[in-house]
């Protein structure tokens, strides 16, 4: 892809890049520039420092899928400005323990969440914002 | 506010003021143009319906607080394409029959859900959204 | 089946079919007329409103199906004056997602909730409504 | 009442009354006749038994409200033909227990539950049905 | 088993035999007489009053398996003065539904609830309580 | 009380008392002899175990209350033959904690869990085994 | 105190401090040399990781107390090497949120979690942690 | 291992052993001397108690895994004064059952929880503690 990604899709671990493939899907279908980044708040914290750091000039939505203990939306929503969407995935507990980890942020670092290894609502989502700035998807 | 509004909050019924309060304070301290409205996906389902078809003319991003079995954000975000935040309400079972009602929504209609009770993040998460647009918030 | 339908089977997607057959045989069994429909409250909600409609001047009882944020039974509740029975599919979360979104209604717009994945139970329901009305199962 | 009921109340315990107060009120509104009884599935099963065995001449719907492991609601759908309506009372588990002691019963034996402490839906469910056999109600 | 039973085990339904059968391992290890039903408090509940009736006069403890809206048990403490056993079967809702259902009674009429799926542990309890009645196990 | 106690309440913890009396209340007035016994599984364990060796040549029940992670009963059941009955105390997570730590044994060493906060019910069960044992309740 | 101190009890907001007086009475009971500080893995992430760089190099044990998604312990367990210690603390949802923040931590960043409000234990399980170092308490 | 072990990796029972396994592939990993016992606090609990008061000689740090009711690590807090790492395994109830009966111990008596099945993070955590007394792991 040529263009300057606008959506970045971050995977705390390889193992949630099925769910990474179904918002890719979405985002390619509409025709919006996106890339991929496997990055980890607790494994890798300062490599997603550095790659926050660097993309915040040109990514417009972070979408960010984890499970377990889903810390990844909430610590790149407290280093960058722009909208981050959480995807949390069933790893345990039928996927509750990453679903609350994702929205119940403290007041003035909000994560949007969608539901439950739904990562095609998190392309859905980040289509809706990037429209409300003009975007002109394909579809 | 003589500016255009740019984010509504839409309330599921009047119990829910106190939480768009916290929200409206967001939007007020940050300087963003918003209106706000009383209006149930189940009471007043035609005027909702007429409000919607209204408002997406100019509304950039709704935002939708509701309870127990919280249909609005969902209702809304299958009639509009711009950006939907819900505000799970805590009436009853701590809000989680709210959060579940907001945020497991099917592919392909998003709905942003954020914490429980936390409507100031909805603002946040707003202002955020409107900030790719462009929108320079005074705060 | 020649005679006009006195219940109505909603589906939100195809994909809740096999919940559907199951509440057709229990009707089929019972000599119930009904017809069978896929309509969602998400993705197709005008034509919902279409059917909803026409056919509140015939269909006595709606069973509607659907898992995840199931709003269908409520919208539908809040659109006819008939009993609307709500069919919790287990799709994420074991099903309370949506028996939460079925059966949390507010006051005024009732749902009548059975039990998860128990469309059997919907059809019974359906049944006794129908005696109450003068209607003679063949069983 | 002059007229012959067409809607009882049964509560599990006179703790339930406040509850049975707020369906009385909603069926009063819409003139509906009806009787309101004491009467436990565990104890005092005789007398629920012979209340059943003589209102089912005629009562048209069973409304059923209680707490806890909360049978009474089941039981009165194993004995009577009508349509059964559980209200599930939060006493503990935030009404959890009666939730799922009312919802969850098994195929052939429905209960129609509404919400959790939501007593008012269950008079709206009951004249909803009514309506299906002719019942006009003054409102 | 020529010995008068001390002990049954009723059925909710056929599908809960798998459990029964590990309970019944238990009790013939320890060589307590017992005996089996299939019954209902909802389908057959004029069976279930009439086999309670009999079996009273001779039954120690009552051992009931049930799933989802597991009733039985708390149907058949309401009707005995016996000690009730009930083993909670995980049919939906891993079992927290029975569980619920058994164990939250409301005083005066007790159930004593073992684990989910646990009928050995209704066995093994079951031995114990005959065996403060004085009898002895083989084992 | 000159009688040797039949049963025993033991509390984890002072705090438990006000469950404890109800228990006792129950016993009272069906005139079982019984003791109370404030010991932990945690804090005194070896009070506890030489309190056991020494009382189960005289007590047949043991009743045991515990909030949280309720080891008590379960630690009992492992010391002793007799039958244990489990109250779990909502001291956090509405009593879910307890009733999960008392109800879910292994197989082999069963307690017998009555309902959360239900020590009442503790004391009804603890009179139905009795019974079995020809023990006569002034009551 | 003028020793330096083996012990930090982290909260991430001032609203944490009722739990973290609990925390500092048992070190201080036992003469454990602590510091408290108040920083957010969310709003004041640059502050945490300055003072964790520094504080690395003397603090044995982090104590971490957090609400809702509470990411804090984990975060710092990221960051050092040492033992951390989870408070979860009930603001939501019971403390099941953060409960679930912060114990379902992924392989390799273990954060070791105490009960929900159990700010006490964390101090406890502190002083074993350092006993195991040789450190003698004073009590 | 000629070195004496610092770690002890005790299970509940035999099934446990999948688990254990994962834990001891870190400590091997990281050359941490340790060793395995199979012991029941409920069916073995007078070999517990003995192997405890041997073994505290020179045991620095207990992990502990168990499903159900997991009563071992607290009854292992209660006898040691080592850190006590407990292992919640998910047998039934998505392990939900296990981590209350582990982490929501009484004041006084910690026990460090990691998560559901996550014996990784117990020796990780073991790890960490050691590194306090002044180990060096080999990795």
């Amino acid at each position: 892809m040529s263009e300057k990604p606008l959506v970045v899709i971050i995977m705390g671990s390889k193992s949630d890049e099925e769910l990474a493939k179904k918002a890719e899907e979405v985002l390619k279908e509409h025709c919006v520039p996106y890339e991929v980044r496997v990055l980890s708040a607790h494994r890798t914290p300062k490599e997603l420092d550095k790659y926050l750091e660097e993309s915040k000039e040109y990514i417009k939505v972070y979408i960010a899928i984890a499970g377990l203990a889903a810390h990844l939306p909430g610590v790149i929503a407290s280093r960058v400005e722009q909208p981050v969407i959480g995807v949390p995935r069933d790893v345990k507990l039928m996927g509750l323990d990453a679903l609350f980890s994702i929205v119940q942020m403290p007041p003035g670092v909000p994560v949007a969440a969608v539901g439950i290894d739904n990562a095609k609502n998190a392309a859905h989502l980040a289509i809706r914002i990037l429209k409300v700035a003009g975007f002109k998807p394909c579809k």
